[in-house]
């Protein structure tokens, strides 16, 4: 596994992982639309905004908790689709926006809440890389990713799309709509120039981690998305069991369960929680295990076997658009090594219809 | 592993899943208390619940969401204790009730989150098994757990007596308190009646299980509580990496891991997710998978590897105090299996510090 055999494949998925930077920039062009639809939030939403989506969007809400959180100050949770889809639950969603993420804008039951929700008279956005989905037709507002067709079947670049969409939203929010363009635009860059570095740096971790059946990735704050999406793309494309947890999570119980067998992958930015990361992959590293490190601050956890470090952002909270880089790229050289299909897992669909 | 073997061991961990009974009982005592809180909360809180814990108690929360959401209709989330405490985000807090979980009552952060909530106007309510704990002293209003002192590391009888806790409050909130005291009590009896059989049952599957290193655990509705605490128990105790996934979450990824090494417990209840559980099993079976199923409609899982039942619970949403009792055992049965110390689980403290 080297650069070479990577440019030689032609793969669906390295090609949309190479794409990043081009459709966040494509996604800037609409840096208009995502001004106008925070000032509407503001004035219909309260300070409550609920995320729906599945999978990478699910992951890309744990992002936006933090982004509504630091910037404006709201209240954003991963609501529940089940408890009122399914389960008909009659919450009072007037008040608040809904933020649906789906790249497809195809997933029923995601359209299926924001028609609800805006039945009961909540403000409905829907984040879509497809403008004449569903989603679209169902959401009051709805936001372009702008991310060009996505065929693999594990999402990347819709995922850095919806984070610099949450960003966008959230920064408008709290009137610092202009220096998020200008970072989201800066990241664009760094990714231009990390994404080559880090194809040549992946081989030398991919080989001796193709016997890898179950890996911990810990993550915290803004980063704790990152965690959650670099897990589901080891797990759908690699068949590996990885789990994500905070570094909290990690210490109340699952610690018990490392040995040198089991891999820890922490990902450290330099914010308030690279303390608990750094002890959380000391204590992993003290029973054995093999630990890789990324992000912003990968250099602040010493004795990692693996360091993918990744640029710092040009505002802090940018930093998950770089870290999930080394996830993305692992994933795919890691499926090469074990032989599987990266862009092809084993029973998938692009669009999930399951209930 | 028979029942012999399981009365012989003197284990603090399963007298503690014995005593689950006992302990429901003793905090129904208390019921006049819940339901003055749960008052309070209507008066105070909005319909907005701010759940906070680590752990067995954040798995607790995740009952929460159900419990508030289907019966007062109210909107709860299990709050970002890092986004408040460590990042510092300014959320408006006021207008909403705040539900600090902890066993101890004596975890930092938690205990930090409701001071800040208290000082911003939020109505804040310790429930804790200690309440002369540090939570207690923090929170405006204290619940007791009354379970008695739990001395194994893994949490049981708190954690089914934080369920029972969340109920009552949402329940008194609904004008349903007298019912869900009766269901409660009920569940206790039928608690009493199924550990024996549980127990004996165990032996049969933990000892094929005892090579296994990964797991998914599916759950979904209220009964995805149910999949993350019996993760959580396989893992600190027995060192399996076990994810907890409703059946949506299995479909967008990680069904392309299964295979025949790679078991799947299934948590069937009888209502409005069945259908999807028993598509995400059968889905499992399909790939050769061992599937484990229990809960209330574990029977409604043709084909399953081993089947767990337990009885049906007075009242749907009190089916989690019961599905969680075939977890705890296998955890206490499949650690003597692994030749590991079920009661202390190695690098866990009862008091989890790290921040």
């Amino acid at each position: 596994m080297n650069a070479a055999t990577l440019d030689a494949h032609g793969s669906v998925l390295l090609g949309e992982i190479r794409e990043q930077p081009a459709a966040l920039e494509r996604l800037l062009e609409h840096a208009q639309e995502y001004e106008a639809i925070a000032a509407e939030m503001c004035r219909r939403g309260g300070s409550l905004v609920r995320m729906v989506g599945h999978g990478s969007s699910d992951n890309a809400a744990s992002f936006g908790i933090y982004a509504f959180g630091l910037l404006p100050g709201w209240t954003a949770l991963r609501d529940s689709i089940s408890l009122s889809v399914y389960y008909r639950a009659e919450l009072d969603l007037a008040g608040s926006t809904i933020v649906a993420l789906s790249q497809s804008g195809a997933t029923p039951d995601v359209v299926e809440y924001v028609q609800l929700a805006r039945r009961r008279g909540a403000f409905t956005v829907g984040i879509t890389n497809d403008v004449d989905s569903p989603l679209a037709a169902a959401a009051e507002a709805v936001l372009p990713l702008a991310a060009g067709d996505e065929r693999a079947i594990a999402a990347t670049k819709t995922y850095t799309g919806q984070l610099a969409a949450l960003t966008l939203l959230a920064a408008n929010a709290a009137g610092q709509g202009a220096a998020y363009v200008d970072g989201i635009r800066t990241v664009a860059g760094l990714l231009t120039e990390l994404l080559p570095v880090l194809e040549r740096q992946l081989g030398a971790v991919a080989t001796p981690l193709a016997f890898v059946g179950r890996m911990f990735v810990i993550g915290r704050g803004p980063e704790f998305a990152t965690a959650r999406e670099i897990s589901l793309k080891l797990l759908e494309t690699c068949r590996v069991a990885a789990e994500p947890l905070t570094a909290t999570d990690l210490a109340h119980g699952p610690i018990a369960a490392l040995d040198s067998l089991f891999p820890v992958w922490a990902i450290a930015a330099d914010d308030e929680a690279l303390p608990a990361v750094v002890e959380a992959a000391k204590r992993a590293r003290a029973v054995g295990a093999t630990v890789v490190a990324s992000g912003p601050a990968a250099a602040a956890i010493e004795d990692a076997t693996y360091s993918l470090p990744v640029p710092q952002p040009p505002l802090p909270l940018l930093g998950p658009l770089l870290s999930i880089a080394p996830g993305q790229l692992l994933a795919w050289a890691l499926a090469q090594a074990k032989g599987l299909d990266p862009d092809r897992p084993a029973g998938l669909d692009k669009i999930t219809f399951a209930a």
